[in-house]
């Protein structure tokens, strides 16, 4: 299974998802694989599938909140839970459709711990625009290049896509076809990616 | 954090259950902690939070149906989805509640291999007959009292206090008050009795 390919399918909302990106790199490189960033809208997912975030449920968001800490601990990460939630991912997603490939991991990387570790308003154009310029990107272009159809199309296409192959929730993974869902699914995919549940 | 009490509320229709149920015992041996097999009524729960079993997302369940193959896999246990899904169950708990607390842990095991790995309909009172036979136990003796006020309360109590300390899906393991959630959460419980999540 060397040289495989992990398409991350990511929202910056979604707070799994941030604990997943602050690991998916370390995983994918213990076993040569590479991992693919593809921004979609989760909250397009929830409304064609008929999923719904999990802390429509008032005790079980409850539990959430302290779960989100635990897996921060595990990981050994900063996790402050945001005073602006949810927030409006869209622009985020679309600066990481404007920008080269390259730059799409660390753009999301950054975008989400700015968001889940800093509690800066990513729904913010200029909040973006600084996190753009800490990266050593140019962000009047990139923010200009986020209102053109190309990229607003780029993520509705990843969006559309996720969906029809059977995304429902965040972070969602893809070796192949071979899907896996949540933070909690990591355990599963590095298994995979061994070799181990072949 | 050693001799640790780890309380484990199950309920023999969940498959995530089964597959914990697989794992927990050699879990809390790595920590010289015990395991309090607790049986409890999920469907309740259910009612009484709101939530509702991940398979009523058409997507999600198919999903999470290859998922909990990936899981058998992963531990190296059989699971072969039941022709008769979802299941009663109560009688099965009612058992659990009317054994000795030595044997209780026996007896889910048991039980939740019977339906998960070998397709038995434990809805049915001569499938928990010879399942109770198997395992040595008066198994006349064992479902006549099943039938007592005092059986029916126990159940009925351990559910009331899963949903009053926030249960609201299965399986649900606390460590005094610290509630961990799903087969998915064994990894955090691992390092919380390992004192690394302090």
């Amino acid at each position: 299974m060397s040289a495989a390919q992990i398409e991350f399918f990511w929202d910056s909302a979604s707070p799994y998802t941030y604990l997943a990106a602050t690991q998916i790199e370390q995983l994918a490189a213990r076993h040569g694989a590479t991992v693919r960033w593809r921004p979609f809208l989760l909250g397009k997912a929830f409304e064609a599938t008929g999923n719904r975030a999990p802390a429509s449920i008032p005790v079980k968001g409850k539990y959430l909140f302290g779960d989100l800490q635990l897996w921060a601990r595990h990981y050994g990460v900063p996790l402050r839970f945001p005073s602006v939630f949810p927030v409006a991912s869209l622009g985020s997603l679309r600066v990481a459709c404007a920008l080269p490939e390259a730059d799409v991991a660390r753009w999301a990387q950054a975008v989400m711990h700015a968001y889940w570790a800093e509690n800066q308003d990513i729904g913010q154009p200029q909040v973006l625009a600084q996190v753009a310029t800490d990266l050593g990107l140019d962000s009047d272009a990139l923010l200009a290049k986020t209102q053109t159809p190309a990229v607003k199309e780029a993520l509705k296409a990843n969006t559309d896509e996720a969906i029809r192959r059977g995304v429902f929730g965040a972070p969602t993974f893809f070796v192949g076809e071979q899907m896996f869902w949540g933070n909690d699914r990591l355990e599963l995919l590095d298994a995979y990616l061994g070799g181990r549940l072949g």
